[in-house]
């Protein structure tokens, strides 16, 4: 049990996901299910924004029912946002803020889900009681659709991009087989920015070579132009069409991002370069290279969000990583994210461990070599059977009269400020 | 009961859609149980350009379970294209070919699946019929994802793209709603080049003025660039954030695509300008006018052939049209399309009717002023009560064991050529 006795408070980071707030379901109903213990749940309004501008909202005084409709809605909604902690040295204030914050409202527990720069944020939170004395515990919870969390076998989020990557290949993919005579190349890019995840999984839809994808980009695998052109070639003379999936993130061999050319829009708060014109490097290449016409298709967010056909695996772990997050508070555990641990055997089972936060604050998980083919342009069998269990079932989707899903909305009614004062993040 | 007797062809044209197969099944299944009348039921590969290049294949011979999937899956099984047939005087040799490959095989029907471009085919093949006196019967079956055809109150394939685009449009600007504070607008592309009708859909999504999509651009207003960015800025003060759905085909007062300075790819066969930029272009508008990052999404191909969340009811009434061409035919029709009927009162009824293919084949329908909002920017409720029944219902799905749709891929064998000879198309 844990030693303290507090509020609580839940916030979301990065880019939402179809599960991230069926991890926050997690989260809340597992919390307010231990009242002796948690004392409020708060929801921080946008991450870790929320807390340093006071922006909180009591999850206690939300409808149960839009609570319980969250583990089928898609996107963050608490609120998310690209905020990142700097070191202690740096941006002092921002950590006298939190705990300021934090010791105005009693709050003693921290739950962040995000990526590897939300653990990052969540292992300088749980720190702070060691440096400032003010005793609280911070948990991490995993999501990522990028997959590219070190120390856990897979990240929530991934499963539900995947379904969705695999099945708009193959969708689109039989667009490019019935329409060969006129498309006979389609390029498809997929988020992606370091690993080629996204991209591996619409491999998964290809059951026969026939099928697309023809050819699948990773970041993990450099760029080389003639052998893309070669390859486009030899499977436009196979299949009289070539259907090709690409990670937005691959780049030439002098390192540079192949659609930095076309789609350079600057850097995000984390000094990421915003990417997006691998698929259209890529549709100018055939173009002029190959000589076919190409046709260029980005779902863009929506990829990240697709709950209507979600994987039913990746909302059960994503929620189950939410409460095991709350029992491991709950156990006196602090600066550790949880982690999705694959059992060994021959059916997929899935149970939770815990990892330091530091171990999976800055690493990062790329496709491993025995998942890319040999030819650098595709996945192995050993991947698919790594992915495959990760899309099994459609996720429940509670439906409208009006023919579309409905998702859920909070409230959001902030709670009094306490610590008071405008805060100005930089 | 038609006074002829002889072999069916079944052609799909133009691009592909979520349950343009269901048609072809609806034709298929409903011409193989009338034997007395089709000796045979023949599919063109690649639309008209099978029957020019003699690429007939037995449809009766293909597993009839395949035929029966054909309803669960989408794009164009048989094939497509977009040829065109030219005037009989122009195009002199495609005619005299049709009918030669007709005649060797004794084919006296032909159900061409398509657009108005494939209407303008079907029209011309009813005509030969008195032009070269070989008895023949041409009935046409209507598919557009566009939605634009005269003389039907829908189109098939509509319906299916409508609820993508809505469902997509909710989970897309969910995103936008999550991470305002870091990606402030979303611009997402939809297909229409000259028909707002599936950006018109996205207002499906809309259940109240704080939900996506906050503006829709539709090719039927003309682009007022000081009045979209005066949109946008006041969407941001309301809601901190700004979701925009465009179709492709939005025009300046000067009648230029406003996608043509960053996305003119060219022309396609039928002398369409191939459009894709107006998103981008938005995207760049926002970003230097309104000085707040935009995102852009645009689906593709994808979003007509998203047979994995497709509408119910388009689904039976593809089936439905496809089937009542071979009624109609077996009635001794020729010369018309199927259209779709929507009966009057409360509840949703559709029944069929036939209409001229020449009056389809060159009409086209625009959204008419009663469902566009005054301002122009959106929809009004009239629209949503015309397309709220369009997308009602989740279609059934064969979903295989690795957690994807299962779709059908028929054998077509090719039958034996009695025409013979090469015929190049031009």
């Amino acid at each position: 049990m844990s030693r303290i006795r507090g509020k609580a408070v839940v916030a979301q980071s990065g880019g939402p996901t179809a599960v991230i707030n069926a991890s926050a379901a997690g989260v809340i109903q597992t919390a307010l299910a231990n009242e002796s213990v948690f004392t409020a749940v708060y929801g921080a309004y946008n991450g870790i924004l929320g807390v340093l501008q006071e922006e909180l909202f009591d999850l206690g005084a939300e409808d149960p029912c839009q609570i319980e409709l969250l583990r089928r809605s898609p996107s963050s909604a608490l609120g998310s946002c690209r905020y990142k902690l700097k070191d202690m040295a740096t941006s002092r204030a921002d950590y006298e803020r939190i705990v300021e914050v934090f010791k105005a409202h009693d709050i003693r527990f921290f739950f962040y889900i995000g990526g590897n720069d939300s653990m990052d944020t969540a292992d300088k939170v749980a720190q702070l009681a060691a440096e400032t004395g003010y005793e609280m515990q911070a948990v991490g919870v995993p999501k990522t659709i990028d997959n590219d969390l070190a120390c856990t076998d897979h990240c929530p989020g991934y499963g539900s991009v995947a379904k969705y990557t695999a099945v708009t290949a193959m969708n689109a993919g039989r667009d490019t087989e019935s329409l060969w005579t006129h498309d006979m190349t389609t390029v498809m890019e997929v988020m992606g920015r370091n690993a080629g995840w996204i991209a591996a999984a619409a491999g998964l839809a290809r059951r026969s070579d026939e099928d697309a994808p023809h050819l699948i980009l990773m970041p993990e695998v450099t760029f080389d132009l003639d052998k893309f052109v070669a390859d486009v070639q030899e499977c436009l003379k196979l299949y009289r069409r070539c259907f090709i999936v690409t990670g937005e993130g691959i780049k030439t061999a002098d390192g540079k991002y192949l659609g930095e050319a076309g789609g350079d829009f600057g850097s995000d708060a984390f000094g990421h370069t915003q990417l997006g014109g691998a698929g259209q490097a890529l549709r100018a290449i055939i173009e002029s290279k190959v000589g076919v016409k190409a046709r260029y298709n980005s779902a863009g967010t929506s990829q990240r969000n697709a709950r209507h056909f979600a994987s039913a695996t990746d909302v059960a772990e994503a929620y189950m990583v939410g409460s095991a997050a709350v029992r491991a508070a709950l156990d006196g555990v602090s600066g550790k994210m949880v982690t999705l641990v694959r059992a060994g055997g021959g059916q997929y089972r899935c149970t939770t461990g815990l990892a330091d936060l530091a171990d999976v604050a800055n690493g990062e998980k790329p496709v491993p070599a025995e998942f890319i083919n040999d030819a650098g342009n595709g996945v192995t069998e050993a991947f698919r059977q790594y992915a495959r269990p990760l899309i099994a079932g459609v996720a429940e989707v509670r439906m409208g009269d009006d023919g579309l899903p409905v998702y859920a909305r909070l409230a959001k009614r902030l709670v009094a400020k306490k610590a008071g004062g405008e805060y100005a993040v930089e």
